[in-house]
């Protein structure tokens, strides 16, 4: 007597067929298979596992065409399961910070409108702030009345149209959807971090939450950030760079993502790559932290690197 | 004794040199300059007006230092004044149909981020509704709460993953600003057609506001468009196209932007050439009476053509 077990069910058959089996029903059955074999095992205590040559004859046994239906249905169950715990935390930062990438698109986009549009008016202004966010905050800054007072007062000097009442509204109007949308991308930055607390505490600590989510967005997955080693998530992000290195033997890049942390940024030009590597290190260690569940050292970490070059 | 006129002011001189000056002290000056020359001529009964023969020499007069400023302060402002007349309506609506184009692309942008984001849920019922206006409206439908019961409600069926609150409230927060972003490019449309009541309201009711505002965008105003026959609106927007048969001997086309109009989106295939061809001689017409400001006819322009094609 031998005992197998697959994804329809357990078996116990001998040389000449199936003896007894388990059907499972669903996923889950599937899922505790050992109770299964157990139950079985019980009512053949003779019963041995399969041995590996003798595969082929258990697997003609099944074979027959009472067991396609279970093979399909449980194979079909399994790949939807499957596909539904594939979505984690991480696949949710990713989507946020693309989210974020293309919100500054949109941004980007309108504010190039809005701008052009409001010259018409009053192009000394737009000038002068070179801005977007503060740009379309000073347009809002008040009423509509006080727009128009505004531009007719700054247009004493100005080369800008006069400015009617139904125009003021359509520029307003544009204004006012830019600035949601500069809401909508700070409410996203905090969604991440929310998340972040309980996915990767200590990465969001070590680099700040948008730089984390470039990370976790350039490796995949947090699985795969932490088995990364520090010289590759130093240049995450930089890959064209690195490649036209390898092809030219341009310079190598310094840093990836990783360049917009507020300490390479506060760094001198000269030190960008020391730093860059310091935190890259910091960064490793932080992401296997996270993936293996350990305790919360990213505080520590980043007061490391910070003390490290704020002495220099 | 001559008179001479020029930006900075009316002069009288006879061959020895400047005899009598009347200076502008500013742009109205200019515009009414007229009445410095009548009064110049008041005081000068017997000067007569500048034979082209004498004006290097009255030229070579005005060479003088102290003019300078002059010349400098008054060209200064004729070129703000004729840059801020500049703006006209026709101006006001190439901004705001390119704002259009702009926000459908932040739409676009946003909606697909949407989706991609949604599916990871509910992938079956992303893939059900195509249309993203009609998508983000069902997301917001209800309230935040019901979005979960509803996404939990649909999945006992789907592959997508469970959803929590924290979750739901990013994704409706995107879903909300795509659908503001839908009212803005409404009521961008609106500002459009209430801008168009009084700039071209025959091209408007021959050619929908958002056909005629494209119309205005390609020929750059409302001057050029009156001014172009009607095979060139036929195809205005479709440019790419009449090259490559110009270079090629590709088919040429039969509709540029007028391809959004209702009647040709009517029409059957075959007919298209036909009805664009009748409709941009309207569309010509129309422009030419917008432009003279003449009496209204849209509406019979219009009627004319449904009668034509409707007979068919």
């Amino acid at each position: 007597m031998r005992i197998f077990s697959n994804i329809i069910g357990a078996f116990a058959f001998d040389s000449s067929g199936i003896k007894d089996e388990v059907l499972f029903s669903s996923i889950e059955g599937y899922q505790n298979r050992e109770e299964a074999v157990n139950s079985l095992k019980s009512r053949h205590p003779d019963a041995k596992e399969l041995d590996e040559k003798e595969l082929k004859q258990v697997l003609s046994f099944l074979a027959d065409k009472k067991y396609f239906q279970n093979f399909y249905l449980q194979n079909h169950q399994l790949t939807r399961t499957q596909v539904k715990n594939s979505v984690k935390d991480d696949t949710l930062v990713i989507q946020a910070i693309n989210s974020i990438d293309e919100t500054d698109k949109a941004i980007n986009l309108l504010s190039k409108r809005l701008r052009e549009w409001y010259e018409l008016y009053n192009p000394e202004f737009s000038k002068h702030e070179q801005n977007h966010e503060q740009f379309v905050a000073e347009i809002l800054k008040n009423s509509k009345q006080s727009l128009l007072e505004k531009i007719n007062f700054h247009q004493r000097d100005s080369m800008g149209a006069d400015l009617s009442e139904t125009n003021a509204e359509a520029i307003m109007g544009l204004a006012e959807k830019i600035n949601s949308l500069f809401q909508l991308r700070k409410s996203t930055v905090d969604y991440i971090s929310t998340i972040m607390d309980s996915l990767c505490p200590n990465i969001k600590t070590v680099c700040t939450p948008l730089v984390a989510a470039r990370l976790l967005e350039h490796a995949g997955s947090l699985k795969r950030l932490s088995e990364l080693p520090s010289s590759t998530i130093q240049i995450l992000g930089a890959e064209t760079a690195l490649f036209r290195h390898m092809k030219t033997g341009a310079r190598p890049p310094r840093h990836g993502v990783i360049v917009h942390h507020p300490l390479i940024a506060k760094a001198t030009e000269k030190m960008h790559g020391k730093v860059a590597r310091s935190l890259s290190d910091k960064i490793t260690i932080a992401a296997k932290i996270d993936y293996f569940k350990g305790q919360f050292r990213g505080d520590k970490l980043l007061k490391d690197l910070e003390a490290k070059f704020e002495k220099k």
